[in-house]
Formats: C-alpha cells, structure tokens, sequence
C-alpha cells in the first residue's frame, strides 16, 4: 500500500503533514510518497530526524501550492503545485490513495478531473463522518450545490458502499434529509429522489430523516445537497462547542463542580474534539475513480495520521471496484 | 389590548390554553377572547376557579378543532374550527391579535387567506428566536420552501422591523445564511438576493452568514428559506440536547461532579429549556396584516401566557403600520 501525501497544503503545511505521513509509515507499515519542495521537506527531516528516500518513503519534488483561496479552476493554471503532482501520480498509478489538506474546492474539481469519475456516477461528493450517537455519513457535505435527484440517488448508493465496505456497517440505513418525515414533505427534487430511493433495491432506504432525529442514530447515511450539508456539517462544530461553554460557565460556578472538571478535564476536552467531525481523520471524496480523502485544513500530524490510515481502509475495502461494477446505467459524466 | 386565543389546538388543549390565557389576563392586564367550546371551558373553568363572562374575559363558542395532522386547507373546510373562529375575529377587528398552538401549516395559510398580508408582502414567513450568545430571529423557520430573491429581501425587511420594534434592537444586523462568506457563494439565487440586500438602504445588511458562525452573536436577523431555516431550527434543539446528555454522563462519573450537578440542577435545566427555541414564548408569522402568534405544540400554560406577551409587545409595536407605509413596489400578493 502506498499512499501520496500533498505535503505543501493546508494550514500546518508543510511540517505537520511531513510529520504525519512518516509516523503513519511507521504505525501502519505503508509506503508513502511524500510530494513537494524537496528541499524543504529534507530541511525539516534533517531537523527532526526523519529518513527521507529509504525504507519505503518517497519524495517527488515540485515547487507550487495551491492556496486556500485560489478557485477550483486553479488546478489549471498551477500545473507544478503539490496538489495537482499528487492527482496525477495517482492517475498514473505511482501510489494507491491521496490525502490532502488543502484547498476543497481545487482537490474536489482536481480529482474530478486528473483522476476522473467512477464510469456512470455523474458528480464526486464530499462525505464526513459526524460523529452523533452512532457514526452518521453526511453526503454530500459541501461540493455539489445543485444537484438533481439522480444525483442524490447516487451520492445514497456510494455513500452506502462506502459504510458497508470501509466502515464495516451492515446494510446501511440510508436516510433523506428532509423538513418532515412524511414521503411528500420538501420539495418537487427531494420527492423525486423519495421514490427513487424506495425503488433502489440495492440499498437500504429508510425515507426522510429531519435534522431533529440526526443526533440520535436513526441512520447511517444521511443524503442531502451540499448546502444543507455544508450548514449542518459547520452548524455542528460550532453548536456544540457553544453548548458546552454554556455547560462549563455553569459548573465553574460551583467550587465542587470546578474541581472536578479539572479531573475530567481529558474527557471534557475528547467531547470537544468528538464534535468537530472535519477536524479529524478525513473526509473521502466518493464517487472519484481511485481514493482521495480531504483531511482538514487546520490538520496537524495526529489528523494526517489518521487521514492517511482512512485512506489505507478505503484503498483495500474494495468499494470502489464494487462501484464501478453496478454502475451501467449512466453513460455520461460531466467531465468526460 | 385584548388577545384572542385558540384554546383548542394544541397538544395540552384545552386545559393548558385556558389556563395560559386566564394568567396572562391577571399578569399582564390584557382582555382574552377564549375561542372553543364553551361547555368544556367552563367546565374546566368551574373546576378551577376560574373566572368566565366578567372583568375582560369572553367567551366565543365553537364546537370543531384542525387537528396536527390535518392539511392546511383545511381552514376551507372546518370553518367552525376554533382556528379558524380566532382568525376571523382578528379579521373583523374584534381583538389585537391571535395566538395559537395548533398545526402551524394551518395556522399559516389561514392567516394568509384569512387575516391577509400585509399590501406588498408577497408571502408571509415564520420567524423564531434562537436564543444564541445573543437572541438571533431565524427568518423564514419554515414556511416557504420554495421562494424568490424578492421574497428574501421581504423576509429581511419585515426580520429587521420585528427586531427594531418588537425586540427594541437598534439597527438590527442582518446576515444571508450561506455556504460561505464571500458574496460568490451559494446558489444564484442567493447571489441574487445579496445584490438586492446590499442595495436595500432600510435594513443593516452585514452580508452572507455561515451557519457556524451563528451561535456566536453576529447578526441579529439571519434570512433564508423555510428549508434550510427548518433544518437550524430543529437541529439545535435536538443538537444541544443531545450535547447536554454527553456531557452530563462524564460530570456523572465523577461523585464530586454528580453531587454539585443535583445543586446545579436548576440553572442546567434552565440551560436545556433555553435551547428549545420553539417551546417558548412563540413565533410571530410576519407579513400578515394583523398580529398572529404561532406557539409550540406542546405548550403548557407557561408558554402560553409567554406567547400572549409576545403577541401583546407586537400588537403594540407599530411593527405592521410600519411595513404597510414602506412597501409599496408590489402590488399583487398571492391570495389577493
């Protein structure tokens, strides 16, 4: 297994990715090829005593980034960057995954493109684990603004691929996000994708789920457009951190309660850390012919480790072959 | 100031309502009109010591009730409901205002239909306070799935004019709930909507909000679709709850942390209420003619007696001779 790390994105880049990529190497005996300013990375290797160019780690140098704010197209333009050099080595069959911390939008439109789609699935999405009272996969959570019911009828089928293959759930509860339970509750869109999904016997289709019942594992994959993903994928980070420093002002006025919140302070802090779903391990881009995950941007080397380990589940599960096999019935892809 | 109350809708009706009713007579001085059937009311009324018939209480009979699941049209049908009794004594101008705890997707288009917009407001909307780091009035909550740019703007103007005469917040900030901050985000429409709000000179228009950004007391109005404005809605009070619970199993782990929670009861238990933003008080459907006040289905006196507060200050405010002397681009609305 070998996976191609973009060392020169995202807010930590490039020592915490470097850092991450050589301690997954170590924990999870993978191959990595670590891509970027080569004279930077052996810099901070020879710095931290890291071994670059032996036992199994890799450097593919290349001197651009794509930055956070530069637009998706960028991937055009910045040829020579970190994230487009990792793209296309996976294209070229030089490793088995990509993990990025980098901009979304430019590895989205990025792996879309360089990598291509999955034959038959018209649109990549963006799925993150929230981590409620069972793990729930939000698909899409941010790429896809407009999409049509076909379209969430396939983020459903690979979003339920990927819980059955990867997360080892048994046949999935996929569940539609929608403002009431009843199948002709939203939109003209959300009841055209109701019955698509009834009819679809190939996955586990338990209808609409409102955004009351999420917390409380009613389903496994929660299927909905990237806006209302995106609003309930930032909603919670920030939410639940709020709640609890209304939680903590109340018990730190008590002298018991204070002290022994310093004793529970490790567990106090895991919570904190459970509710910011993007801020660990990261989020796969499904529907995209070979595994990219998007790790977050503020990553630091324990989220690349971990991003990097999603990555080797994701490349052995064999969820992608499986896609491609039941895919027949879409001949065209918005790229090819 | 006199309040007509749908004493039959609702999950605690009619025990609940009335009581909610004759209290706020008491507390507030305002006269009630009880709309329901007037053999239960004074039964209930009679068993508790109620006073009926005297000193600003009336009594106006009528035997039907829409009940939570019918359809919104059902105000065409059940004419004898006490929902639509109520509505129709506001239209007549026998009292200030409506407040009801029943099916609010009756509630809406009865007001509409009934009551009527105010001239130019092509669409009323639910609005609801998100009791936040500071109270922030979600606009639309759920009403209108499908709306225009044009329909946004209004909701931002009628969010801004509740917030500055109702809730006596100057210059109230208003933010588009968006996928991103820059003015190039989310859908057209919403692009569309951002030009007209930043070009509106009578309302404070801060730009697009990202729902995580929300709970932290950036704006004071935030404008979106009865979609997207469900989805926060409902997801807070389930989100915080379940937040609470997390953390209130690891305070219940440590015997000093559990003995100063039975202490702390009271303000965590005030702390869980606060975060069900639709079990008080109630929400005022703006763009209506006339004060009507949805509240929570499961509403017990309190909240009833809260609702009538609310919909006393409305009645007061201004609010509506406001919005009918402004607006005057649009000459047709949907049910005139």
């Amino acid at each position: 297994m070998k996976i191609i790390v973009d060392v020169m994105s995202g807010d930590n880049a490039p020592k915490e990715i470097l850092t991450g990529a050589i301690s997954a190497r170590h924990e999870y005996g993978c191959e990595v090829v670590l891509v970027g300013d080569s004279d930077i990375m052996r810099l901070i290797a020879s710095q931290n005593g890291y071994p670059l160019d032996s036992n199994g780690v890799y450097v593919e140098h290349t001197t651009g980034v794509i930055k956070m704010e530069d637009p998706p197209m960028s991937i055009r333009t910045k040829k020579d960057s970190s994230m487009v050099k990792a793209l296309n080595l996976l294209a070229d069959g030089t490793g088995d995954a990509v993990v990025s911390a980098g901009n979304t939008g430019a590895l989205y439109t990025g792996a879309s493109i360089l990598v291509s789609r999955i034959k038959g699935f018209r649109k990549a999405a963006i799925a993150t684990i929230l981590p409620l009272a069972s793990p729930v996969l939000l698909i899409d959570s941010g790429a896809n603004i407009a999409v049509t019911d076909e379209n969430l009828e396939q983020f459903a089928i690979m979003g339920s691929a990927y819980m059955e293959k990867v997360m080892n759930v048994h046949a999935p509860r996929i569940g539609l996000l929608n403002n009431g339970v009843e199948r002709t509750k939203g939109s003209q869109l959300l009841q055209d994708t109701y019955s698509r999904l009834e009819e679809n016997r190939s996955i586990n289709f338990i209808g609409n789920v409102e955004s009351r019942a999420l917390p409380y594992g009613v389903c496994d994959v929660i299927v909905t457009d990237g806006f209302s993903g995106n609003l309930i994928l930032k909603y919670t980070e920030s939410i639940c951190s709020f709640v609890m420093d209304r939680m903590n002002e109340i018990y730190s006025k008590n002298l018991l309660a204070k002290a022994s919140s310093l004793v529970l302070k490790g567990e106090l802090e895991s919570l904190r850390k459970r509710f910011c779903p993007s801020e660990y391990g990261g989020a796969p881009l499904l529907g995209i012919s070979k595994p990219v995950i998007k790790a977050h941007g503020s990553s630091d080397a324990f989220a690349i480790k971990n991003a990097i380990h999603q990555a080797i589940k994701y490349a052995k599960s064999g969820m992608i072959e499986h896609l491609s096999g039941i895919s027949t019935d879409c001949s065209e892809s918005e790229y090819e």
